[in-house]
């Protein structure tokens, strides 16, 4: 594996990468139709932190940082570095060394799939960042990777510039043409669960509220009484 | 799959309840003879909380939230809403939306054999959770489950009915019908690990204490020290 | 399987312990040649400790913590209690009892390739404790393990007397008699780092501060700008 | 943990379970209203077996094979011994003895949720087995466990009694008072499958078979040429 | 999420593909500049089988193959249908009725990021299939998904038009339009191996024909014998 | 991380190695006391091999083989080559050009804590693999490690010259020094499980054989008839 390093990356509306911003994972998500999630195994080594920004985008073998040093230099500030791994790795990759110099450049966060060390000081720092592990295990810097080509990051495709977003719930990645329609559509989503919140903080049942009871009786479940259940031979299943 | 709702579900009493949440899951499932821990893998969104309540199950089909709808209306206050997946899911099947219309009802917590999400609302809004999996990932509402069936949550069976115990240390099955029985035997438990704190506290050692070292020895294990040891070729092992 | 308990293990120099803590997991294990760490599957049950102590090591039969009341007794002030299972195991072998007892004899803290219990008593008593899992599951004690035998806990060999450094990035052993000598290199790393991170907080970057753009180069890796690589049919991966 | 051994299980009729047995896993499961199945996790040690009987469980401490020699003396001919373990064990609890001692008694398999070993002469033996793992590690006889209590086996309740299907595809478990409705019901999903594959042999689509079209469109998927989803800005995802 | 069809997908040159097949998975992934591997997680049902051909995709829902039945309609003689889902599935999403139409159509296997069930059937077919499980748990059809848009299975993207090519070391992807490019670099790599093949059966070294040994002079590494070793204080680690 | 390569490993007696073979993993496993197994995650990628032999090591940096061509040279007839990594790696760092390079040398087989390719052409060359992974993911050859030094893999450490025996079960480590005394403990476990197989085959069963009945009473396990259970209010569990 060789590689190649792509400058000049455009970066999407700095307004739109905001607003995402504001609007969290789990609503971006939905707001996509359920797509761009990278599920459950990146996790953040902080609490109660939002980011969202461009990726500059890393592909590095197992074990071995050196495009993380090509990529610093592409990054910008407001982006976010993504760290993709050639092959699975549990190697700390990112210490607080890299952090020192992404925060010089104004970098926001990290999301790597790979693990972090020096945890305690990167969270003094306010360095967020999100992982599939915690380790001190080191690397080398002896071959080859890419920065700026299109990666895979827990099953989901993360190109330059697009937008990431990540919070206590994980990582949501936004192609960077479409944030503008999906800043429209979280915006929708959020004032229908307001809205939905409300009833439901005035004991409105989910049943009802989308309209729900008719699909389970047309999908075939029935009521049936705890007592009169129990004369039966055996509780359904 | 299709599926039934069962209906006026029979609660334990409210007292044993409650000294079972005093007790905490580790000495609840001592009590029990060492049975209905849900082992490693379901672990709690927030830290130092402890709930118990009787569980209202759910079978859900994976990526699908339906019958935690028509749960929700089959819950009661001071109950807990136990979620299993029909087969392995890493969907966030629940959120805020479904925290509000619970704490509305009283629910005094969540334990789900897939994901959470909105975990920092969760946590804000106090409502307890405890997950397989922390993930934005949305589901749909279009397949059947059952709402009080008996379900399988990490490898533990837990009915309707049945106690429900969560804190750090994991969560923990009470069968309805045990609860007298368990609330004896914990509390005769925790009586005999304060005379052990005590002990342990002045100095004395768990060999003494339990009558340990004669057990040792009929099992074959010796003592030997450090130089006589290496000296002879290789420790043993 | 029987066993051997060995007594009178050495203990390095208090000093090169001390200072091991100081430079906490990541830069010992650097300074071992990035040899020593446990990885990333033995996760704290507590945030912002590090310690540090000679290992005094148990192997035990899954599900039966018999050998760590064996093992307590040969620990002394200052050490750190090693816990590994001959198989894999998700038993919680380890509770606050144990902690009573171990911090009665001035134990720093517990590294276990199962799982704790009583979490939440454990860092109000402010024993820190690092293991593979976290579950209420409770342990018998019916058979024999050694006691300060060399012991393989997440693919690391720990010896008994071998110092054990842990904080929030894992876990890391040190033999015994090359403390000194990581000391010195750890000491040597510590101050190189410090002149990166000053020389990265003004603006130098990695590429140039470690000389790596002649490598990239020999790697044949390339630059090309994005206007360029989206004319081409196709950005080379 | 202490226990229980229970004699004098009611099986199920014969007939019932040599039907079961001819249709096989997939069906069985599909008949049940897509339940039973233990998923993708327990495996064969060989290839082209089907095995059905009536359950023998047995329920042991990880790393101890103490209880399936009390479940040995319980079972029947035709029987399958179906072992759990207390909590998760890569212990390898079962290897060619036992298999001797139960060919003997006609027992027809093995269902485990930890390990087998000597699986060359099990293969030699005809013996047939469903396990976790293959694992030469052996195990002790010390703790309690019980002998036909009901067991969950990788999410599935089995009771005593209930038949169980095993081949490729996995296992099954069927409870004993359903084995005449589940003999039915993949009775008429043979036949209407067996008119399935003889339509789909004639060169016709599901789609049309099951008209599923309709709901296609009525789920709002729709039809694009690839020209005119590249002339598009992004291919939708 | 709802979804899009694409219709009319360009295929690659049948010559390449013919050829690609010829090559196997481990050589056109080193002739893809060691890209394109799914890696260890899809493994083959059958032993001894390789299949090249260009993908048919389809995105699934976890737990629903409806999308599989609208995929099949676009598969030609020669394809290979590729199935993603879009969250963690464990489900047995094809079996033999969906063989049997893919037969007839000519398609010459299936990689599957989910299970499959009827596998002993699908090895009398002769039909080849890779997945991430095995299991008879069924699936509904009731939520919509997409065909032929690119899709992420194991950590690689896949594009309809893509040749997959799959053996018994997993399965690679190689990109419609580099096909050519692949071919003349697969064939380049077999010369080469051959070459090499028949000289380490003369008793070459790998050191000395790749020239290695003074790449490990420069990186440090010496030569010490086990005497020498064994009279130091400690084998260096 | 730099390495050494230790030469001039001193090899086990011939005799004890060709005993061993014939005894297989799990008898050799039990006569150590039940230590020296590798557990249920390296598997065989050939079926009914069984082979032994001294231990020639690898440590490899993930993703990297360079390390393997120096310990080919180490390699003498009936070897076995070990291959651990510096980190968890699912890299296919051995194929058939080493196992042509090992064959010429009379190397009998390999054990590789990563994975294997070309898994269909050693199966046909009669070359024994075990391993974590299968995977055609090629390998750099960049990073310095050592051989002949002692290594862990998968929970068990192996040093050079102990012997290595792996078969359908997985694979167990001999001690260089024990080769003796385990041949000893070997021999007398099988003559007492022949003892015991042809005791089974006449119908006896392991409860009277090895005097169970007592240790089960002592345990407090009781017998109780399916009746008697079942009128009481639940079974206990």
């Amino acid at each position: 594996m060789t590689g190649v390093i792509i400058t000049g990356v455009p970066r999407p509306p700095e307004g739109d990468v905001k607003k995402l911003r504001g609007y969290g994972v789990a609503t971006v998500h939905e707001a996509m139709g359920r797509t761009g999630s990278l599920g459950p195994d990146l996790r953040p080594i902080q609490q109660d932190v939002t980011v969202a920004g461009p990726a500059v985008t890393a592909l590095c073998w197992p074990g071995d940082n050196l495009m993380i040093h090509a990529a610093i230099e592409q990054c910008q500030a407001g982006d976010i570095l993504v760290v993709a791994a050639a092959a699975p790795s549990t190697h700390g990759m990112f210490g607080d060394l890299f952090a020192t110099a992404l925060k010089r450049r104004g970098v926001v966060g990290l999301v790597i799939d790979a693990a972090v060390r020096d945890t305690a000081t990167l969270r003094e720092m306010d360095f967020a960042a999100w992982s599939r592990h915690v380790s001190a295990q080191g690397t080398v810097k002896a071959t080859a990777g890419s920065v700026n080509i299109p990666v895979v990051v827990a099953g989901q495709i993360i190109k330059p510039g697009d937008v990431v977003v990540a919070d206590d719930d994980g990582v949501v990645c936004v192609p960077r043409l479409r944030t503008a329609e999906v800043v429209t559509a979280a915006q929708a989503r959020v004032e229908k669960e307001e809205a939905s919140r409300a009833a439901f903080e005035q004991g409105q049942l989910g049943l009802d509220r989308y309209g729900l009871r008719p699909l389970l009786a047309e999908l075939g479940v029935t009521y049936q009484a705890w007592d009169e259940a129990h004369t039966a031979a055996e509780v359904v299943r």
